[in-house]
């Protein structure tokens, strides 16, 4: 079969683990599979390089950063291709702009435009592995650019989507998608296969496992990834797809968390149209990216406002918040910093009945208010106490029988 | 006036100093002159790359050891463009594949084979200061390919060339070039002006302040580059030129020396067509690179014949030793390692009358033995002993009365 394989920065962050990459990659070939590897930059190279550049000016031109930037990248495809030569397979580094990836020119969040994948076609059809600079791309005018950090997996997914793959790997330093965070919740256990939709959720809401970006990409071409390990052997992985059957299952699947939560109120805002834009536009303004968005039931054509956004942003947005009362009429406003949030996710969990009953039971039972409630199609998110998220991860884990493989998948 | 400037890894070897080089670019800029500056990698960057790429394999495969040398030269391009935009100078980084520098595939000791200008002429037109990338270039095919060490010189007079420029600006942790090496001889004086073929011979002679290639390349096209200190400001700097009233000089213009030389000498090999091939094939197909080669005067139609070389290469050219002197008849032959090499530079020196005496007496009345000879049109190179070296340089300084600035320039 032929499979991209992505191998993030923990997988190459040193000569030793390098060679270990090539071993791996060298045997699969040897089983008979055509492998493209797609890899990131070593260990801490891109936050190096970053402070390399804020050590020069503290507002870096955000052009000539993604030229600094792609050179880390570069250095990894060089890497891994001699690694493999020296273990006497052919392979070839290329970089963002030999592999073919356009990009628009929006410097250090470029979107993938298209694929021209002629050159790795071509190295692949020589017996050659190639090895593809994640993260970097070209533009029309071959101008550098870099897609966002965690983009190499969107590099992944868009090769394998354009060489007609049959799979991508994400081969990671852990072994898989799991119920709940393995740091936290001792008996978390790793799923067989997940949907796109479910891994999304997990994702938006903390659970770092893939980059949002490449799963929604591989659900629009239905391309399956298996999420690895690098490390170990023969690990089975969590295969994120989109089969129908699994939209039946009506079960909770993971358990997601966020402890960097803050929010703002604004109260008795009259409730008139127009209200949302006046409040939202200059916070996107000036920069403050805003989560969830919560009005609470009108009162005499007054209405409560509640949204939250990141902690590190809550400062910005609470220095705007003056003004823009003023502007739509609100009495004041109230914020908060140390929350969190935690999720269940699964498909078909919101038509099905009892689960968000059975998570504000649990919660309830252990003393934790709940400050906010948002749901999507496959996700039930409860704002709480950013104290109370460890207990909250753990109490739902159980209440929802996670631990319990078998009679999950 | 359009002057490409160049700046080496010591110039730009930290923060402080990369942004040093900005202030004296934008000084220059707002003096009115059109400026294009090439650059190398950061201090030790290229043999720390190299090291890494070491710590992989310990034989590199060529084509990934320059895409990753490359990216030591693109990050400097960055970090001098951010350190001018910083400063409020328009400026854009290329890289050697956006500046147009189109090579041979000849990974690791590529060739420039020409210079597509046409971006670099249209950022000089938007008013942009273009940092580019030295030391590398692109084939038609795409790929990186790296020019060889202290090749950043040649991309900047191959740029210099192809814009048009008035000159090209060589800034370096000196202030120019010297009668010889100061660090040695306390006296040395720093030439105002010295012709190309001149400076080849003292480049040649182990006095590395210009890239013999740039120096040849600027010589064919007649394009005059300034030797100048890229720390100290307002240094006059020397010329490199090709003015034909320097033809006429008849003067010694510097003395450069050599310590690292080793020689080996073939005894009685019999005097016949084919000889020379027959040893110089096997040592140069064995990567053995000679420097001067002398045949003393035939007896009996048996010669001995003299070649120097790298000390580095000395044990590998011995033993390839007994299979040629076998093939070439020789009785045997004899190596020297300890072995260094004075020249005295200058136009003209060679027809003049009285320059070889004057060398050889002095030579011979500190005690110093000659071991070989060998001459160019405007150069006298004597071979002797490694640990006299230092001495010969001193006393030929003195005997060729090159402290005295005024007489000579």
């Amino acid at each position: 079969m032929l499979v991209v394989q992505k191998y993030g920065g923990t997988s190459v962050a040193d000569a030793e683990r390098i060679r270990h990459v090539a071993g791996r990659v060298v045997k699969r070939v040897r089983a008979g599979d055509q492998v493209v590897v797609v890899v990131s930059a070593m260990g801490n190279t891109t936050d190096e390089l970053i402070d390399l550049a804020l050590s020069i000016t503290p507002e870096p031109d955000p052009r000539e950063l993604d030229i600094l930037l792609s050179t880390g990248e570069q250095m990894s495809i060089a890497l891994v291709a001699m690694a493999l030569r020296a273990l006497g397979q052919e392979a070839v580094g290329l970089t963002g702009q030999q592999a073919g990836i356009y990009t628009r020119a929006q410097y250090g969040a470029g979107r993938i435009a298209r694929v021209q994948a002629d050159r790795v076609r071509e190295e692949l059809a020589k017996g050659r592995v190639p090895i593809i600079a994640g993260f970097q791309g070209i533009t029309e005018d071959a101008e550098i650019v870099t897609l966002g950090r965690g983009a190499s997996d969107t590099t992944a997914v868009a090769l394998a989507v354009a060489l007609g793959a049959d799979r991508c790997e994400n081969c990671k330093d852990v072994e898989g998608v799991y119920t709940a965070d393995p740091r936290l919740v001792p008996t978390a256990r790793r799923l067989t296969d997940i949907t796109y939709e479910e891994m999304l959720e997990l994702a938006t809401q903390g659970s770092q496992v893939m980059h949002n970006r490449a799963v929604e990409l591989a659900s629009v071409y239905d391309l399956p990834i298996l999420v690895t390990s690098s490390m170990v052997d023969d690990v089975p992985g969590t295969l994120i797809h989109g089969g129908p059957e699994l939209e039946e299952r009506n079960r909770v699947r993971g358990i997601a968390h966020d402890t960097d939560v803050a929010k703002i109120t604004l109260r008795h805002v009259p409730d008139k149209p127009g209200i949302a834009a006046d409040i939202f536009e200059p916070l996107a303004e000036h920069g403050v990216s805003v989560d969830t968005i919560v009005q609470n039931a009108s009162e005499r054509n007054l209405t409560d406002l509640t949204f939250t956004l990141s902690r590190k942003d809550l400062k910005r947005a609470e220095s705007l918040m003056p003004e823009i009362c003023e502007r739509v009429g609100a009495a004041g406003f109230a914020s908060d910093a140390n929350l969190g949030k935690v999720s269940i996710v699964g498909v078909g969990i919101q038509t099905a009945q009892g689960y968000a009953a059975r998570m504000f039971r649990t919660l309830s039972a252990a003393g934790i208010n709940i400050e906010l409630i948002s749901t999507s199609e496959i996700r039930l998110t409860c704002i709480i106490d950013a104290e109370r998220v460890v207990d909250a991860v753990r109490l739902l884990h159980d209440a929802f029988e996670l631990e319990t493989a078998e009679a999950q998948d």
